[in-house]
């Protein structure tokens, strides 16, 4: 059976509602989430057995975003305690011309202020056959990426698949390194990547490049420099998101496998109802889909770009969405239909 | 004056707000609806006297629906009392291509263990003109069913128009009878039946059509088919519908009176903020129409659609809209101008 | 340094949240508005130095008001005090076809009370720079008229540029004046005026007009005989607005000067999450780009119609849109994307 | 059967929940009520026919309080409608040492401006066998206190029993005339009173008096008084209330009928959720006892002590108690133990 | 390590905010409850491994209570899916002299529709310590109750310490059978009984009794009929609680081992959030008590009393208290001070 | 004119409602404040001439700090910005036995990262009277000590009144230093202390006492040994508190001025809505009872312990209290009458 570890940070997210500002609101809404921690909500929502490995205070809040991950049945078992505080980030949602604004909070939080060798990762993955990590987590602090690299090379050693959404954050990496000091090494070890080609050439120490995506013909070729410089390569995707609004996206989505080009068919969305965590949820579907021998590869991206889409119709950062609601998109029915 | 009865079950609604999942939900808005009670409240926010029959429990979860009843000025005074239970049913709102998701719990319902005779219907329908019941109330249970044929039976012979909406509800129907063996005599007694050509062929226990509603020329002959089953019948109406998404739907209308054929245009509803009841909202547009004399059955239709489409941005089963917004929709303002 | 000073009438606002009706509303939202504080609020964002100038009654309630002016920067030194209440105004918000509704509770209140003398406009804009004035106050009551006809020759004698929003309300003017009687002396002294060109001509008695704003040739024509009617105007503009629905509107502007017209692009605006305060929105960065001696009139023009745009995504009557928000509007960048 | 009519002014009440000061309130809890429309509501929910007649605006603010009349079984057939607005009530909800702060705003509003001769007394009292009536419409304005003398006459013309809840409000009496103007002729045809010695002294323009209601040998004299006064008096009630904080009330209350004094004992009513409408609870209670030959004087003051206690657990205006509650009170059990 | 079982239904608990009624509440708070669950919730905070075996329809409301379950660190593996619906209970929060009232809506349910044998009670068992069970099981249907005896018979033969919290509900044992039919042969297998004597000799079919529980004297020779009915029987405790009023109530409680009578001081409780689930809150403290060998039997009780009273400040129907705070307020710390 | 400046750190405050724990709350209502912050806005309350100097974080949570400052009229032009974020704590609101729980989140906050020199101590206190602080800032970390040290000498210098809230908190003083190594200079240029005497001594590097508050006699020997370390001390008050649940306190005070003792009596609080901000409250009315010359020490003393009590009645950290409530208080009125 199937087992996906992810590691990153979770952290308190504070929203105004009905699209206030921040001065007018008198209460936030109160969840949990993270980039890496909404990938494993999704596969547990497919019914993957997941687990959560994190850095947690000791406090309420703490107990707070532990309950979270056993509430929507992600393992918490491996989670260290320790540090002073849960990081924060306060959401304002936008609407039409009004982007969403985030302010982080999360500077010196349990996650960036953990200490290498907390976590005891062969203990962790002995029994997983899927490692997930992100960009975000080595872009916190220098003990978060050396942590992420042990893990990440015992992935490797244990035989694990590994992925990698790139997650890519200017306003982190303030601890003194480039992307491209630190994630070369963690990418070696990783089989699968998401990510757009401009960010992943970035962060590998790459010229920057210009892809155009709908010229398919153009895409195999900067594609396969990854590959070259990503010795355990196998599988690289992009989700395609064109902003029409705040209100209207449009979403696609490419796959390459060193081989073959898979695209899959633009989706209007629109009204977008929350879109953080919506590349989480593309990230979930494509784990799902290369995880299950009976899927292909075409069906995994599709079910990566359905789930991306169902995901902007849900507050809060997971994808609540079931393999049941993707399978009705997939099959054509976008008419949202009263379900009696 | 006229005078309507409406016969059917009223059920507390228990939604979540803003496109939340049940999952995410710590609280319901808690209303009441039911597809024939939904009708008598369109009725009466046009003027028309109006009662609603039904069976509630002598709980305070009835004395809520029985409340509701008299805030929306539907005469409730035939009302009976006995069961157990007000029916229930849980209404998580969709948003673009995921779509709502109604959660029956209405088994064993006051009005599903209602008893043959507990409602006298000669005296509920002496001083009345019209009597309104729909196919939800004949699939509830066998004494429903039983109850729903005496209303109509007694609402004949005294002369009332009798209106049906074929209303048809697959999760429904479990009590041993299918909508053939129950539908074709309650409809023998209606005059005006609102459906889907489909739905009615299916429930007259007729070899299944796919009508092309577009292709107005083909309709009649359908049409006809229904008159010739139906020995009362004097006008048939359908709602089409076209789901564009959960948040965009395209509303228009037909009218079959025997004779000509009367279509409205198909308007944009957009965004929607609940599409439960918009059903009803046509039916109860639809009577508004065919009940006043000075209306002619081309007006009456557009009536029923714009009613239709009105609803559609109303939170809650009724449509709480009043006939001036009705007509300035007629008129052509779609605008949504400000009224200041 | 440019200091405005805005006159009129500050109200509670309370309204329905979620397109509810009235009928089906349990609480209102509180907030407080008028046109002329509005205008004050977009300014003090932008960091104009402003004030306010009303007349508030001493209870808890005006109270609220003051705090309200403080919060959001705007001196409230010579605000006066006296009348027994705060005007109030309830607000439905539409969606789609249906518009949102308002109904006004102003009558008596404070600033339609105010006696003439009360305020020391000598001592009030003895250090402005800069005078607004709407067509409401006018409309309020004779006393509120005369009010603000002592404050326009005092502008105006100090050497202030001063504005007007034309602002015509029907449902007010009920004192026994006519527009025609009071607006033609207050608008002799104005150098700026915003409004629909018919409704100028309605307020100076002229002849009705029906100017085609698509047709940009036959305006100047049009708006100079605003020019002559007014000795001191300097600029006219206009916003166009054409409302597809409630949810959907297209913003654009006209702005003319005596001897050129400027035009902005028609922008989309959907949704719309409260349009209420969008003409003081235009108004605000009306005013903005004029006063800015680095900002030319084309930009000035652009700037008030992508205020008013970004009004129609925040709830209440301001326009709590910072400059840079405006700039990346004005950029191209209609996308939404989230900041972070 | 009795059938009790009540005349007198509903209001909008917008009220912050949890204690809030004004100032902290982003929006007001609203509901609807009325000193003598929380009498018609109780008298209501004890299954006692009633009818509120009062004036109305014709706007949706108005619709509401129909609705709620309607909500509550209080019919609403001789409403009449006309004038600009609904009058408002603004109340903060105190605890402990903090009292409870109201705002009023019912000047110039739909009921104070009633036109003497819009209502048809005589319809609208032929069929019924109480009045009631209170202090506050008379102090309104000239043309309420016209009115209501216009009703009582009627009724006491027509043979029904006139009872008067004294209610002296000195914030309202503006009009130009003082309580011993007008209220000796209202209270001429009253039988029943409700109030305290020395608001009935003062308002009959008598001597102040220092009652002691502790000293029960004193009251008959004093109460004699008021039966010399008021010819056709039958009855005078008292309500006894000791504020220990906002939070903690002692109720109890005296009546006498000219022939003896009856006096319910003292109750503690802790915690106190909303004291507003528990003196209408009080008058509703004794209504309630005195219609019906069934009940003694003692049981009929008894229960208008027990049903004020119990309005005081309840937010809103109205006393929502059923006469079970009461009861349960009144046979010893104030324990309030839950009900399963 | 210990490892608890507990059995019985878990409902959807729909509460009105502040004290509301229900006929004035628009929204219901959503949460789920149950004796047994609580029990368990209240032991899972303690850091004891639990599990909740119950029956849940398999909808979306079913999965919301296994959620629930799981957020509190329940173990739910051995839970069982089928019949239609979760029960739902209405709960309106009363304060002082009115008391609260819950209005059941559980019959029906797919806890009561269980079939026997769904549940293998070898597997669930195998690795327990302890099994807790209730009087509301067997209260609820037929098959609920056999499902009971047969978990009460497997616990017994494999040596887990068998507890039973006698939960007495008149609205409950509709069957057809009485207590003392069906509760004499679960409670053989019992060793820990908590309820009231009275409730007890009911329920074994003895005659009845009026214990004094002031005359500690008494008690033993009471108590000690209970142990000869109860062969396995080792444990006998009593809540005491006096009921001032629905927000003050005094808490108590009585224990019995055969030999000796412990009893625990009568704690004052006011004000009271929500009573609801503190029975069970000292059931969970009482077996915390017991469970541990650290932990003499006058601490046991002590600790259950604390619990009970401690529940009585939070919403809901779990005892979310920790340990910490137990021993607090054992240590003589009633006084609410801030934790900073 | 009297000018008060305070000092020091303003939190956003996140709580939860109706005593929710924070596992069950979705939404944390969001407020401002912070013991010095808390002291100047009920002086401005009062009509005092306030200004509040922090530092604060340039991003959009700040900006809503500083609007609240704005709202509540203390003045901010002397406010720096810098760092990174706003402090943050959450609360959870107790009730009965269960007390009320903190959780900082302010480490590392802008204020706490203040670098000394940031603010221009002359400027800000030129035309001030009062300065006020408290001992929570040199708590925070070594700069924001030092920056304190240099207002209290720039105070010192300027004559200023400066008076210390002692408000010692363990959870603070982690950067190296104990409170005896910094607060002894910062206390010798203060002339009013606010706490209890074993926290004086304690601070002072003293040997701890135990002083009994109701031994009136022995208390000024004690007190004088501070007026021994303090050189310029004039007055020492001591709040005096007793818990007898978290929703029941009684509050008095005592105040030495090194000749005469004066004591307050002690009043009963309940319930208490919200305790903290209560001792900042009765700061707030010491600092307004001692600045005029027409109030004498021992009203100043009861002005400040009645408005201790009233801050309890208030949701929130500020005391929202006008003069007018506090007399009434103070002239034996605590029975909570409604105002109107």
């Amino acid at each position: 059976m199937n087992k996906v570890v992810t590691f990153g940070e979770i952290m308190l997210r504070l929203s105004t509602e009905r699209h206030l500002r921040f001065s007018q609101a008198n209460k936030f809404a109160a969840s949990y989430g993270g980039g890496e921690f909404n990938v494993a909500v999704s596969l547990a929502n497919y019914g993957v057995c997941t687990e959560f490995v994190t850095r947690l205070p000791s406090n309420e809040i703490g107990g707070c975003a532990l309950k979270e991950m056993r509430k929507f049945n992600v393992e918490s078992k491996n989670v260290v305690y320790g540090g002073d505080r849960l990081g924060i980030y306060f959401l304002e949602t936008g609407a039409g011309t009004r982007g969403s604004n985030v302010v982080y909070d999360r500077a010196n939080s349990s996650m960036a202020t953990i200490e290498q060798g907390e976590i005891n990762w062969e203990e962790v993955l002995k029994d997983a056959t899927w490692f997930h990590w992100s960009g975000i987590t080595p872009a916190i602090s220098e003990s978060a990426a050396q942590e992420c690299l042990q893990a990440v090379k015992t992935a490797h050693k244990f035989g694990l698949t590994v992925s990698c959404d790139l997650n890519y954050r200017s306003k982190l990496w303030k601890y003194g390194k480039a992307p491209k000091d630190v994630m070369p090494e963690l990418l070696h070890y990783s089989s699968i990547i998401l990510g757009d080609l401009d960010t992943a050439f970035f962060m590998l120490g790459k010229d920057q490049v210009e892809p155009d995506y709908q010229d398919e013909k153009s895409l195999p070729e900067l594609y396969d420099i990854l590959f070259k410089s990503c010795p355990n390569l196998k599988t690289v995707a992009t989700t395609l998101r064109y902003s029409i609004s705040a209100s209207h996206q449009q979403i696609g989505g490419v796959l390459y496998d060193g081989n073959r080009l898979y695209t899959a068919d633009i989706k209007d969305v629109t009204p977008v109802v929350d879109r953080v965590g919506s590349g989480d949820a593309f990230m979930g579907g494509l784990i799902y889909g290369l995880i299950n021998d009976t899927i292909d590869k075409q069906k995994a991206l599709n079910i990566a770009v359905a789930a991306c889409c169902l995901k902007h119709t849900i507050s809060g950062d997971y994808n609540l969405i079931t393999l049941d609601e993707i399978n009705r998109l997939l099959s054509g029915d976008a008419s949202g239909k009263v379900s009696r």
